[in-house]
């Protein structure tokens, strides 16, 4: 397989785009990661999106996006894996290229949910769990995150207040990021003391579905020399799933496929999860961050919650986590998570992330989950 | 890129399945590619679905048809392009392969849509056009192909009863195979008796949306010779986009991303349009096969319909088209199609299509169209 570059990223604001559509979001994305070259020249297009068909948005996005960016004719694929879409989307993209197939592919993740007024949202996300056994009665994903926590706090011996961290560190980081949707920060107080959502999850423990796109551009090697000064390798892409529903699971509290997914790359990058040096996980509340940390090696199994509270998860800590603020402060984008998630990581390779920055930071990590853990992608990314 | 060979196929027969999930019958279809081949052996599994999301069936159908198969933790992604949805998926597929990165690989194409009750059928379908510009005026693809083909018997002279002859050589073709939604003859005279759908076309012009399943699993060369006596070589496979808006398109009888596409793939394949001995297109209506061959180059521009009237689309003549009934007859599964088509295209290039059989025939292709020929896969087939 041919090596495969990021040599371009782009991203909207995450926010409440309600007078714009999803394809135009996503053009808005492509148009900065191509700088000086011609639409032309981009082989493939992978547009990645969780709920375009469910909301009655606009299904076939791949060709709407390619219609809106002004590249015609492209060839374009729309990938839908629930919150995994982006870092799926990213796999066949990286495919593309890795296969000789294409020298120069861009991907795009956009979501755009916040103007489906009648109870379509709530319905759409559902979807993303088991829609017979699950869905159908009315379990949600936040929901199941809940339920996963109390189970969690019983087995372990921890209290709700102990996930706090996890917010606070995304709202402080987020501060700092002018395209998240809050950029203020908050106190472990005040995540205690928030409206509950789904006990023992307060609305302050709960990321906000938002609109927004984030995109890159891949290039060959030869291609990536000629284009870029700081290039980003991809040097590991793995996907795998677990069973569609977390009642078939034998261990709910253990995330397989985000376990399977994140060795899987980094035995292809020849690396350890000790070699990272800043990551992006789903992080929709605490405990969706706690078990992925668990199920990628940064933890051992009842201690991930501990990550929060010693700091490690912060700029300056062991595993530093949600840069840019992560789903609970930049927005959570669903189908886009997965590319603005390696956008703000490009941002640390390079350098770039001031208040926020990982000093020194050379090897990232990045892990989108579709559902509870359904659907997981995970990429090493390698500054070269 | 490697050389990329289909070694197993399977399908479900196309019908109303109203006990049954997309999910179950996309592990059926699976379940009779692999033989005696453990299932942890495949690397990758690509599902193709257009309409789960729409209509509230089930999003995230990768890890879905995972769990339903029992192909515990596989790569799966799901690929969306309305009608083109199982010609993209297969072309991620043959990628998946073709760069190294798995050695055998499943794709299936599935549709679930005869129990939705509500509009939500008819709202679902229309979002493969614009849904913006197009949708939101309740224009559905069936009135603009019905336009298009007045637009085509006013600018070259023809009556409706020219297209008559490719519903009735699907039909015929449709008879003779088991797995079509209907298996019975039906008369140009019939087809022009028809109660009027969106004038000019009947309802025997119009194909039938209907649940099912098919399924390929794709190996590499060192793999296929040990797995198969026949091998069938994927030698060209491209997607192409259109404008999402018909009104977009400088000349609406052009279909340019079929054009575009057809030609790519037989480029790659170092092949012209007159080496193809047997084809599938997207026919759910006759004008939507007439456009095709044109564009494809089997027919001149204003000419493509005389290849029904002479025959030439029967398995005698000289561009046997539907051989296994087609969108019309073997019914229309959206996102499936493209499986379907390239499993009846195998059938023919083993010799085993029965009183359907195209003689001798060794060179296939086959062609998916997502909305109005928005996007577009073409795939070459080649019997070894």
């Amino acid at each position: 397989m041919r090596q495969v570059y990021i040599v371009g990223t782009g991203q909207t604001p995450v926010a409440e785009h309600w007078d714009r559509t999803a394809a135009s979001l996503a053009a808005e994305a492509l148009a900065s990661t191509l700088g000086p070259l011609a639409p032309a020249r981009v082989g493939a297009l992978y547009v990645a999106n969780a709920l375009g068909g469910a909301l009655g948005v606009q299904s076939q996005l791949g060709a709407a996006v390619a219609t809106a960016a002004g590249w015609y004719g492209v060839d374009a694929t729309t990938i839908e894996a629930a919150g995994a879409s982006g870092g799926v989307a990213l796999r066949q993209a990286y495919l593309a290229i890795a296969s000789g197939a294409c020298d120069l592919v861009a991907v795009v993740g956009v979501e755009k949910v916040t103007d489906v007024l009648d109870g379509r949202l709530e319905a759409g996300l559902a979807l993303s769990g088991d829609a017979d056994w699950e869905g159908i009665h009315g379990v949600t994903a936040t929901a199941q995150w809940a339920m996963l926590m109390r189970r969690y706090m019983h087995q372990y011996g921890y209290e709700a207040a102990d996930f706090a961290p996890f917010p606070v560190n995304a709202h402080a980081n987020g501060a700092t990021n002018a395209s998240a949707l809050y950029r203020f920060p908050i106190s472990v107080d005040k995540v205690r003391a928030a409206t509950m959502v789904a006990d023992p999850l307060g609305v302050l423990d709960c990321s906000t579905v938002a609109d927004g796109a984030a995109a890159l551009l891949l290039a060959s090697e030869g291609l990536a020399r000629e284009l870029s000064s700081v290039r980003i390798r991809i040097a590991g892409s793995a996907v795998a799933t677990d069973t569609l529903a977390l009642h078939s699971r034998p261990d709910p509290l253990r995330l397989d496929a985000a376990a399977r997914s994140s060795s899987a790359a980094l035995r292809q990058a020849g690396l350890l999860f000790s070699d990272i040096q800043v990551l992006e996980l789903t992080d929709p509340h605490g405990i969706s961050a706690v078990l992925a940390l668990e199920a990628c090696g940064f933890a051992e199994r009842g201690a991930g919650v501990q990550c929060g509270r010693e700091g490690a998860i912060t700029p300056g800590g062991a595993t530093p986590l949600a840069t840019g603020g992560g789903c609970k402060a930049r927005g959570d984008t669903v189908g886009a998570n997965g590319i603005y998630q390696v956008v703000e990581l490009a941002r640390q390779l390079r350098g770039e992330a001031g208040k926020a920055q990982v000093s020194g930071a050379q090897v990232a990590l990045a892990q989108c989950l579709g559902g509870i853990g359904v659907t997981a992608a995970t990429h090493i990314l390698l500054a070269e």
